[in-house]
């Protein structure tokens, strides 16, 4: 049965959600769920639970953890801390995979320098899932990890993002574009021109792409440098609740609009739930040789779920060792 | 009286909203307009002006313009081009200052190399209003005329913005934030990170801001290099269509909905009004030696007349001379 780490602590909301959400992942799939914390916060959280359940579940107990305010550096020397012990978990093989929601550079630093790269990977890179207005979400990767790139990282993100949208995602045909300010092969700046010139090499470069682009569904992966994958994405959500804020503001200026507000409950939820983050889980930190999903800091019990069945579907579908194969080439 | 010379060829629907557009700001401001381009297509559409508007119009034929698909460089030799002969006007001082929604590299290369840098500037760049949840829009330079920048481009960008905002915009107290990938000082690329150095001696310069910060009245001017400034832009107008897309599509699933639809028209209609381009005029060029407006090619009526507006509040505040000012220190 596969067996996934669950780093409980250093959220935004505190123990409850995480803890929550990786049980009701365990009451709808079949694998067993290693809870990494502070037992004496766990332990209320999972007292009267059914056999079928605390059969598959089990606590490791640790007495520190990395503060979103720590730097990424003292994760490696905390060694109590639930990341550093989750992480090696996973490392010495008694989990198959990571979930944390806590401080991500921890996470990283942690999962590259304890767990490894996979041979051929320079860097790792986050992985994160964004709506489009098709049914199949984009991926845009680094959206991160690493703010200064070379033009063989942009390569190697366009590889793992090939190989995560087919097996994890079984996407077919998976059109990669190189994140660009036009389509034209002439625009780009010093580092993506130097790419695309690499990237003309692969059947699945599709060429550049505008950050338009990965909202409207022509494109399954977006590749890019950490720092512009950070701006689109913080760009995006920024939007987003701009609009959200601009909306409702308005709709309380007359009855007449509140009426229509109400009648309309339905849809903005369902535009909700296509933005929202939870639905589509964490962020898998690609190019380590194990399972790592990077879950948002304010994560509520939905996100941590549905983190837990992304870890599951990438273990089940081999992404590591698909990864592997890719740069044994 | 101002003179402002308007580039009526090249735009994506043609010469007719460019003239219209420049003729409803005639109408509602003294000033005097200077279309540029085919008289063939330019006169039909000024052929029966009441007198108060003819006196204060004039057209200079030229029988070439710059396509979309011609190269920037090409703008330099082909000295019939309409962009070309509009630049000269303003370069001579026939006109005061420049609108054109034609081929935006050709106006750049021709402002720059025709009308001449302010001394001090490295490289002029392109401010464009962004929409925020507050009654004052932000606004972010470099929104695309240099792709890759030095730290120090960043910081006459800031002291650019800084003028701009004050003078123009008549803000108080303007807020410069640098974009980065995270709001602590330690966050950002090597470029922004260089950038942050320098730009602590300015009292107006608050930190790193995120790209979220762009939307919510946080933050006036928002400097970064050219090619984050287009990412951010395109991700902006992508999500926010994106939204549009997927919730009409929902409206349409149910008669409740669809009336719900209608009873929110209004609020539909102020959303988008508050995120409409054309209402936030073109994207003045700072850095060159005189008012250079750069409109959309896609400018319908009112974008070119608020363009107008733009330019005409720009020479009123004399932002190109408080610039060379600011420089000149």
């Amino acid at each position: 049965m596969l067996r996934v780490a669950v780093d409980v602590m250093g959220a935004d909301k505190g123990v409850a959600p995480i803890v929550l959400g990786a049980l009701e992942a365990l009451k709808k799939r079949e694998f067993e769920a290693i809870l990494v914390g502070d037992e004496s916060q766990i332990s209320p959280l999972i007292s009267n639970l059914p056999q079928n359940l605390k059969s598959r579940l089990s606590v490791r107990h640790c007495s520190d953890y990395i503060r979103m305010e720590d730097g990424a550096t003292e994760a490696l020397k905390r060694k109590d801390s639930s990341i550093y012990v989750a992480t090696e978990i996973v490392k010495n093989g008694e989990a198959d995979a990571l979930v944390s929601p806590g401080h991500s550079g921890a996470t990283m630093s942690l999962a590259t320098m304890r767990i490894g790269r996979i041979k051929g990977i320079s860097r790792p890179a986050i992985c994160t899932l964004m709506p489009t207005t098709t049914a199949k979400p984009s991926m845009i990767l680094d959206a991160g990890a690493n703010t200064d790139c070379k033009s063989e990282y942009l390569v190697e993100f366009a590889i793992m993002g090939n190989e995560y949208a087919t097996s994890v995602m079984g996407y077919e045909n998976v059109r990669v574009g190189l994140l660009a300010n036009g389509e034209e092969e002439s625009k780009g700046n010093e580092l993506t021109k130097e790419a695309f010139k690499l990237l003309k090499e692969y059947p699945f470069f599709i060429g550049n792409v505008e950050s338009g682009d990965i909202f409207n569904g022509s494109t399954d992966v977006i590749v890019c440098d950490g720092f512009s994958g950070n701006l689109v994405l913080k760009a995006a959500e920024g939007v987003a609740s701009a609009v959200s804020k601009i909306l409702k503001d308005d709709i309380k200026s007359s009855p007449i609009k509140i009426l229509g507000g109400i009648l309309l409950k339905g849809s903005f939820a369902n535009l909700k739930k296509k933005m929202d983050y939870a639905e589509y889980g964490g962020a898998p930190l690609l190019g380590v040789n194990k399972v790592v999903i990077i879950s948002h800091g304010k994560s509520n019990e939905r996100a941590i779920e549905c983190a837990v069945y992304q870890a599951l579907r990438a273990l089940e579908s081999k992404v590591c060792e698909r990864i592997e194969k890719a740069f044994a080439k």
